[in-house]
């Protein structure tokens, strides 16, 4: 599979905007050959759209989803999108697959909120796994990845890649590259997160998309630049016959994860 | 508190030498008014005891583990000290909380044994914490570090620092710093892991012992020689008010990693 990082900068509150920028990129991306575009968290309208929500959010039959849709089945290119998603009365930051069939494959709900976001969304309730024509993909969005236990179910459940949009800020550039490395190695799973750049209030996006591969081994990492990267991926787990992290826990003693 | 770690080389099934040499680096530590000496995994028999078992394994009232309480209460010094533990017709990797009153305080049994540990030893079926007079304080040995569900629970339920004593090989010196940042920033808590040095057969064990503080910071790394370091440990955990990890976790949601 050739994976493309779309590490963008977006507009706050501007879907406009932020959709002719993903249709470039997704260009971008095809003439590349690539077969699926990674996108930022929260890519269709920016980090902190909490106060605007009620008009910006869009359920899964949305006109910018559905526009999306069109689009991938149009190029035949895959992707994953961040928005806030609307359902019943509450709100998510939620990520689609889209196949290039113009299908929503998949969307995972981030169940970890950070900060401010506990104000606006509802955590997600589900950690799932997908198939996928390239293989079993799990999802995380930023601040999952700081809790070893999200990458550790996708790990059990046979995630053979795991796609993160983020949209982490300073002072956290350490902790991402820290975690990035840790949850690959400690799964033995490669993955790939992508990250936003710019400004927006006080938060400042420091970029530095990564790709990891099942041995921890750092395959592209991108600046603080607006960029798109693609790279050929295979999805090959760990080897190594001593490291049999799944095999070798201990999951009856994790009772008190769970309480 | 002072904490020690004594990084040293072990006699392979010489348990009379082994003993001599943690005499000698319980003075030492004493002389450099140090609180606790960490010892690394399995120093008073070596590493690759398990076809000696019936012969070097201890009860917690063998005579190794009786002399070690005497000393400690005469030195007035407190030590883990790692050994291969005989339980009814079973053997442990244990480590033992001896405090300076000469009592076994605590006394953890390794939860995730490495290949061929399993032929020998029985895992522990527990993973505790206990007080003591610096704060609450939890264990774990060696492979258990490469486990986030250990440091987690460790961290859960109230641990202020983990010590960690360790016979780890090449080629797993990436994995080693790896995992002691990341167990430290994931859960906010200070660490402290002793590795031995030194080779038995196919095994070259690599030092690197090392202290890192609960924000990940590494204060303390040793080389690849015998030595002791003392250092002044602030049981002090994170305080990112941002970062609250165990706070913010879905423990609900974490029932997949016990079943």
């Amino acid at each position: 599979m050739q994976l493309s990082i779309a590490q963008i900068e977006t507009k706050l509150h501007d879907k406009k905007f932020n959709l002719e920028k993903i249709e470039h990129f997704l260009c971008e991306a095809k003439q590349k050959n690539s077969d699926l575009v990674l996108f930022p968290e929260l890519s269709l309208t920016g980090y902190s759209i909490g106060p605007w929500l009620k008009e910006a959010a869009e359920e899964r039959d949305g006109s910018s989803i559905t526009y999306l849709k069109h689009l991938c089945k149009k190029l035949k290119m895959n992707t994953v999108i961040s928005f806030p998603e609307r359902y019943e009365q509450q709100y998510f930051i939620s990520a689609a697959f889209i196949s290039d069939s113009g299908e929503i494959e998949a969307v995972y709900r981030k169940t970890h909120l950070y900060d401010e976001e506990q104000v606006y969304f509802t955590p997600g309730d589900e950690i799932p796994v997908f198939n996928t024509k390239f293989g079993v993909i799990g999802m995380m969005s930023c601040f999952d990845l700081e809790f070893p236990e999200v990458a550790r179910i996708l790990s059990k459940k046979g995630a053979d890649l795991i796609l993160i949009p983020t949209s982490n800020m300073a002072p956290y550039t350490e902790h991402q590259r820290l975690y990035t490395q840790c949850r690959a190695m400690e799964n033995e799973i490669p993955l790939a997160l992508c990250n936003r750049i710019g400004v927006e209030g006080r938060h400042h996006f420091m970029g530095e998309s990564v790709f990891v591969d099942a041995q921890g081994e750092t395959h592209l990492l991108l600046s603080d630049q607006e960029e798109l990267h693609t790279i050929p991926v295979l999805l090959m787990k760990g080897t190594d016959p001593k490291l049999n992290y799944i095999l070798d826990s201990q999951p009856h003693l994790y009772k008190e994860l769970y309480c």
